[in-house]
């Protein structure tokens, strides 16, 4: 049976480089065929109806920091399950047909990658105008008709579409890196599997907002030695000032530690969901 | 001498919306100007180099979380400080030049704007094409050009730009509303000053990522019965995985109590920002 990976496209997204590398991964003897969804939220809800089998979808950047749609949508979506993370580092390139840097008067691209440009974009070209776009791919079809339009993308989308690279290697920070999450339906086998997982992630909401009510959540964890590798915030759309917390865990949800924690936790939380474990593997940039 | 208060422009955004109401709170006797900017990094860059004298900047939606750009720039220039929170509430329409929701087939608006009405959108207009824009005022200028265009907005914006109302009140959310702070320079008489404030703002990084780092700087504030109403973690942009965390917390910063708090939390922390602190406001939205 045919598997599909469902991405944030057109073709030559960052998400479809990790879907790549994903599929480069598996030892699947069938036929492989990458999805291509306008929306991250679209993405993981083809995952949900059954239209496709993984997504791969960004879920942090070492610079921008969350990407919060992913994380709102797998609270929504209640049957999915994280299988493991990517983490690709991110090398921009400024794409264009205009034969100089001075020549540029607009610059296109998705709001993180422009963001994570600004002071390259500052030093550079100080006066263009920065004009946001669904995805950094989809920035490039500006190209063809203007000729003073420049676009942030990366090599491999440049070698795809066959565009110029006017300037390389823009980002701000040169260790910018973002972590993506293969994303599944919830199976019972793989929760009961033998291998070992090194990351946990969880998410909850807590009954009410009195003093010390996330102490107790963290020190559950504390005490036990599990590190957490990060705490996210996410209004829960209710009031102003509510809140869901995101949590990744350094360890496996099936060791007798972090289900023991689990059960605490629940007794504090008023809805808990645990999106699974799974390993974190750095894969290379198609460049 | 005139007072200059910076926003997010151009005229016609909420953040315009929320310098007026800062503006008619002021006994001020002087001429007040509001400067518009295009960018919210630009607007509080404006106050650090003394060009305008407040800034009035979105800091977190009810729906969509955070605004990052504003914590990122607050942790970046040092002579900052927040006077005031305002609350305004935030209720979109949709304008267009088109006879009905049938014509359109592109609707531009700030990314923040398509995603507090994404489930309107998905239910009214599931095929447009979204298109990402600078601000909710800058989606406006496509309407002209492109009778099939939609801008989502301000009816404030509609009375002002004299743009027809296609749908009222199109957000998913009827609870919508976006907190903004008013920044100016640090200045010591108002520390001095002999005024209560009902909240404090802070922000710090941690020297290394241990089990339970997180767990000490929150337990300072539980022993002290000081509730937080909000934490907050952003990306160091040094490495995926390091964080600084900001904390609103319910409390005036010249308390006795939050002084041996903020001493205690710097014994723990590596980086130490105090943000001041201010009262919060419900504002009237003016449409």
């Amino acid at each position: 049976m045919a598997m599909l990976i469902a991405h944030l496209g057109p073709t030559g997204t960052y998400a479809e480089q990790a879907a790549l590398a994903y599929l480069n991964r598996l030892k699947y003897e069938e036929q492989i065929t990458l999805c291509p969804y306008p929306s991250i939220a679209q993405t993981l809800k083809a995952v949900a109806r059954g239209k496709a089998d993984v997504a791969v979808v960004p879920v942090e950047n070492s610079i921008e920091g969350s990407v919060t749609i992913t994380l709102d949508t797998l609270w929504q979506l209640d049957q999915l399950q994280i299988q493991l993370a990517l983490v690709l580092p991110i090398t921009h390139a400024l794409l264009s047909h205009a034969p100089s840097l001075e020549a540029i008067n607009t610059v296109y691209s998705h709001p993180q990658a422009l963001a994570q440009c600004q002071g390259w974009l500052e030093q550079f070209l100080p006066t263009v105008e920065l004009i946001p776009a669904n995805s950094t791919t989809e920035a490039l079809q500006h190209l063809e008709q203007e000729s003073s339009a420049g676009a942030i993308s990366s090599l491999r989308a440049a070698r795809i579409y066959n565009l110029p690279i006017l300037a390389r290697a823009i980002n701000d920070y040169p260790d910018n890196c973002t972590r993506f999450w293969v994303v599944g339906q919830r199976s019972v086998s793989r929760q009961m599997s033998a291998v070992k997982y090194t990351h946990t992630s969880v998410a909850f909401s807590l009954p009410a907002n009195t003093p010390g009510a996330l102490v107790k959540p963290l020190q559950i964890f504390a005490e036990r030695s599990i590190n957490l590798s990060r705490i996210e915030s996410r209004p829960t759309k209710r009031s102003l000032g509510e809140y869901l917390f995101f949590l990744d865990l350094e360890a496996d949800a099936n060791s007798p530690l972090v289900q023991s924690a689990i059960a605490e936790l629940s007794t504090f939380t008023e809805i808990l969901k645990l999106f699974g474990s799974y390993n974190v593997v750095e894969v290379k940039s198609d460049s």
